[in-house]
């Protein structure tokens, strides 16, 4: 028992602390804070939580501006908080809750606020750097933190990863990539470890010239093959710069040397992430492209609830490529492999 | 820490024991017996031992009647004794052994001796129902146990599993399918597991008419387009009764319902067992098709170790493919369900 243990704590997951949460009975409800609830990863989070609602208690929610789209959310899940980034929206905010008991708030603090009002669960998916606060703000108090903004670790993953340490905090992989790596260093011990690797889709612009790729438009580039997303992360993902960042945090979260993370180009997305042991067993998560199933992963870990995502048929998906990316025709991936 | 390490105990390897391997410090010398040293799983199995002797002490070793194999393998490797299950063999083995301070035996008595002597670790690879015997022997001390033998779990299967459980014998699986199964396993816990899937090369007939297949030779079934095994086992996938054999000793390693074990015909055996979980998340265990892989995961478990195997280079395999399996060409697969 002990060293099995022992590893899987000490060694995966070196810089994070998995007590909190492993000793919270199955049955308890779980509070829940969703920063970045209007957008897609929180409308999928959402969609988990309405699916067993006596299972959860929301705490807080967030939106950039869209304050009756917030509101409408406050309402339905009962939350008992709810703040706009923007101050302009504040006013709107307070008529769509107004004969509710759902306190309204908006600004930056009130973002940090939120974040450090109490629920074990913080969902980390207010996009861009102004998610930096409030996220932190959960891992200061040592809550359990399932990481969809990049921000946190392309721009301090340092300092963020040691504070979880410090602080006791759970941080927990959204991006399906990292997800799936996550899920694979199960199978062994961190030690064990020779790579990871994470696959991309190649984007629209998988097949195309270097020359046809100048010329794109944005609308050619927010086309992506697989995945709904929000337009920054799609544009992103058209140049590969999306997989470079995830280089990064991928190097901050399983603290990987860069050398120890390799990109696969995968069109039909089925394989999120693979991590290679050194005696050559290569173990891989799988899923159909829905985020619902990562977000699924961090809701109820280390168990595991019914996901909503399609059941993934390989013999369906009859075929799956895998190609090397080609560093001419997208150069991001040297230029983050450089910043690192 | 509790809970998880608990469930990892507890859940995923429900009847097997896993407390005594965990104890032991990665430096010591770890006690070996192979039994059916002389066959392909015994070949691979002492290549990895050869290439780090430092680490393993080998106890016994055994084969049916190739003596001069035997005693040659028994110098190389430092034996203290080695068994021929044919009588008939007795005196030539003696005779290879002369002048060394290696023990010899014959019989299956001797056989079931060889599994009770003091070794930590002992690799169960005698093919055919005379396997069933010693391994249980080895399982009745307590030992942790390579499973490569099919016998002892599709004729003895609940016998076996209760046995290890009341002993705290470890049974880890060496079948590829199995072990890639029991790694998978490792991202989750047992009760959130919905289903495994075996993967079957689907053999020389895949894409041959029932009625070719009924015309076809020893020799045709023999080109396995994978694997090189010994030639039952190759027959065996030839018809797809290998994995009916698979289904029925996943059944009883892993106490997974008949329904909840699948097939999924995929042809370049790199991705050899799945195991889908509640929220749609599946993690599979891919490699090279070397049964290196498997073996050295089982030799150093629950640590890993370095494998000689060629590293699986996934851009290179360039393309995965699979196929739900042809009940009507092959119908041994519907057989094995109707005998579970």
């Amino acid at each position: 028992m002990g060293l099995h243990a022992d590893c899987w704590y000490g060694e995966c997951m070196s810089t994070v602390d998995v007590a909190r949460t492993s000793s919270r009975p199955s049955a308890d409800v779980r509070g829940i804070t969703i920063l970045g609830a209007t957008g897609s990863i929180g409308a999928s989070t959402l969609d988990l939580i309405k699916r067993d609602p006596g299972r959860y208690r929301v705490e807080s929610i967030s939106a950039r501006r869209n304050a009756a789209a917030l509101g409408k959310i406050a309402r339905e899940v009962g939350a008992r908080h709810a703040v706009v980034a923007d101050h302009a929206a504040y006013r709107e905010l307070k008529d769509a809750l107004s004969g509710s008991r759902i306190e309204a708030a908006s600004g930056e603090d009130a973002l940090v606020e939120a974040a450090q009002r109490p629920a074990d669960w913080v969902m980390a998916a207010i996009s861009g750097s102004v998610g930096l606060k409030p996220t932190l703000a959960a891992v200061e108090r040592g809550a359990t933190v399932a990481l969809a903004n990049k921000e946190c670790l392309v721009c301090a993953g340092g300092l963020f990863m040691r504070r979880a340490a410090t602080t006791g905090a759970t941080v927990l992989p959204v991006d399906s990539e990292h997800n799936a790596v996550f899920q694979a260093l199960g199978a062994g011990n961190r030690a064990d470890v020779k790579r990871a690797i994470l696959t991309a889709s190649g984007g629209p612009f998988r097949t195309w010239s270097k020359e046809a790729i100048k010329a794109a438009t944005p609308e050619q580039a927010l086309r992506h093959p697989n995945w709904v997303m929000g337009p920054k992360v799609t544009i992103d993902s058209a140049t590969l710069m999306n997989k470079g960042l995830e280089i990064i945090e991928a190097h901050h979260l399983f603290s990987l040397k860069p050398e120890e993370i390799d990109v696969l180009v995968h069109p039909q997305s089925v394989v999120h992430g693979l991590v290679e042991f050194r005696d050559g067993s290569v173990v891989a998560q799988l899923g159909s492209p829905d985020m619902r199933i990562p977000i699924a992963h961090c809701l109820a870990w280390p168990e595991r609830i019914d996901g909503p995502a399609a059941r993934l048929d390989l013999a369906q998906a009859r075929e799956l490529t895998f190609e090397d990316p080609d560093i001419t025709r997208f150069p991001a991936l040297g230029l983050a492999r450089r910043a690192m």
